[in-house]
């Protein structure tokens, strides 16, 4: 077998780490680089058959332009990004390499891949595609494939809406101005568990979830129909039309 | 010790049945009313010392006005409303009887109080609290006490907000139009924990959500807290200020 070298840009992060772990157990080298530490960008281009660009998200470009002129034609150029379209056209415009997207559907906080689901958006990528399939299916991972457009326009909802709905509903919560340990005491489940999700969100990372909901191109027109959707229960809510409130509900069922 | 008959009307609901359970096994006679079976009202308000109102919130008013009149002074009529200043206040004026008001923090798929919260709002009580207490002690329930107005304050947070947040997010998911089953193949976990709670509000009694929240006095203003958030971020969405936007959450954090 051929020694395959990967090279983890961004990889002392928190994804980047699972994923440098992944290739150490899988038995291959892998060089790693944080921002002030590893291997240099130019030789980890010479040295790497695979790179993968584990970074933050607003500089996820930048270093793919960096690197992607420099990878060998027949090298791999993957990265981690919660948004696909940009990091993915980034790669192929600036790279020889081959191209191929990855999201992880998970935090860093998990220990292993099994169980755990990995959108790939193989772009530019006849040689290559088997090998990875292969890694995660390994480990237990599931990959769902797709179409950088098609993973931003699902994203839309299930990160950019979600995250903009729970960061919303904790600016509320400041606004209204009443004390967090007060409602615990009288937390229902339902409210327990969206708490811990608003939480999470106020205190790990907030400039991820800005970054994941600004850069979506479909966030302008999602904020829009929330607006639209708040202007028609607030009319409700004022008028205490419960009946019509209920209407409304079962009319705009998303189930 | 004197033999204590206890009524509840709605027993046959959900939330009622448990609490029928719960005498039962405690060994007191429990008669039950739905709506077309059981005792009459005044048959009931004659016969039982405890009477527990456990009917849908729209109409609890209605029946708190038809059997407090009837009530024995000395006797003790409860309600399990999730709502409590508009409940207590009736049976309060209506009844020559003890009044406790009750807000049971879980839903009617509960098997036993163990483990679970109760809000107690022991309005005109001083023969019947410790008899309350003692009955939700010994199944192991924890009883929150305070004011039905404090209770509804917290609840306008806890339930209302809440409910209306996961509301609006589903009909933004409707208004959009993407497939369920779509994105249930990429949902994160946090996602996953919202579509269910959405799930359970757009297809368990809509109607119920529907009156927590527009009887809540304080749903009009913090609907409009709503709103007005919903506007500062619909500016930085539209202006893509990932910078500005992770300032806001920093700085309307209500952690």
């Amino acid at each position: 077998m051929r020694v395959i070298q990967i090279g983890i840009i961004g990889g002392t992060g928190g994804m980047g780490k699972i994923f440098a772990r992944l290739f150490c157990d899988a038995g291959y080298t892998v060089h790693v680089s944080g921002s002030k530490t590893g291997l240099a960008i130019p030789q980890m281009a010479e040295k790497c058959q695979v790179v993968i660009v584990s970074v933050p998200i607003e500089v996820t470009v930048e270093v793919i332009e960096q690197i992607g002129p420099l990878m060998h034609e027949g090298s791999l150029l993957m990265d981690l990004t919660s948004l696909k379209a940009e990091p993915v056209k980034a790669m192929l415009t600036s790279s020889p390499a081959e191209v191929i997207g990855l999201h992880p559907l998970f935090g860093p906080g998990v220990e292993a891949f099994a169980g755990h689901c990995i959108v790939i958006c193989p772009a530019r990528a006849d040689h290559w595609l088997a090998w990875v399939r292969d890694i995660f299916a390994k480990e237990g991972g599931t990959l769902i494939e797709m179409t950088p457009e098609r993973h931003d326009e699902l994203m839309a909802i299930v990160q950019a809406l979600n995250h903009l709905n729970s960061i919303a509903m904790g600016m509320v919560m400041k606004a209204w101005g009443v004390e967090l340990a007060a409602l615990e005491t009288v937390a229902t489940p339902m409210f327990t568990q969206k708490l811990a999700i608003i939480k999470e969100l106020f205190t790990h990372n907030p400039g991820l979830y800005a970054e994941i909901i600004t850069r979506n191109p479909a966030s302008k027109r999602i904020v829009e129909l929330y607006q639209q959707t708040l202007e028609d229960l607030a009319t409700l809510v004022t008028e205490q039309d419960a009946k019509a409130f209920t209407q409304l509900i079962k009319q705009r069922s998303p189930t």
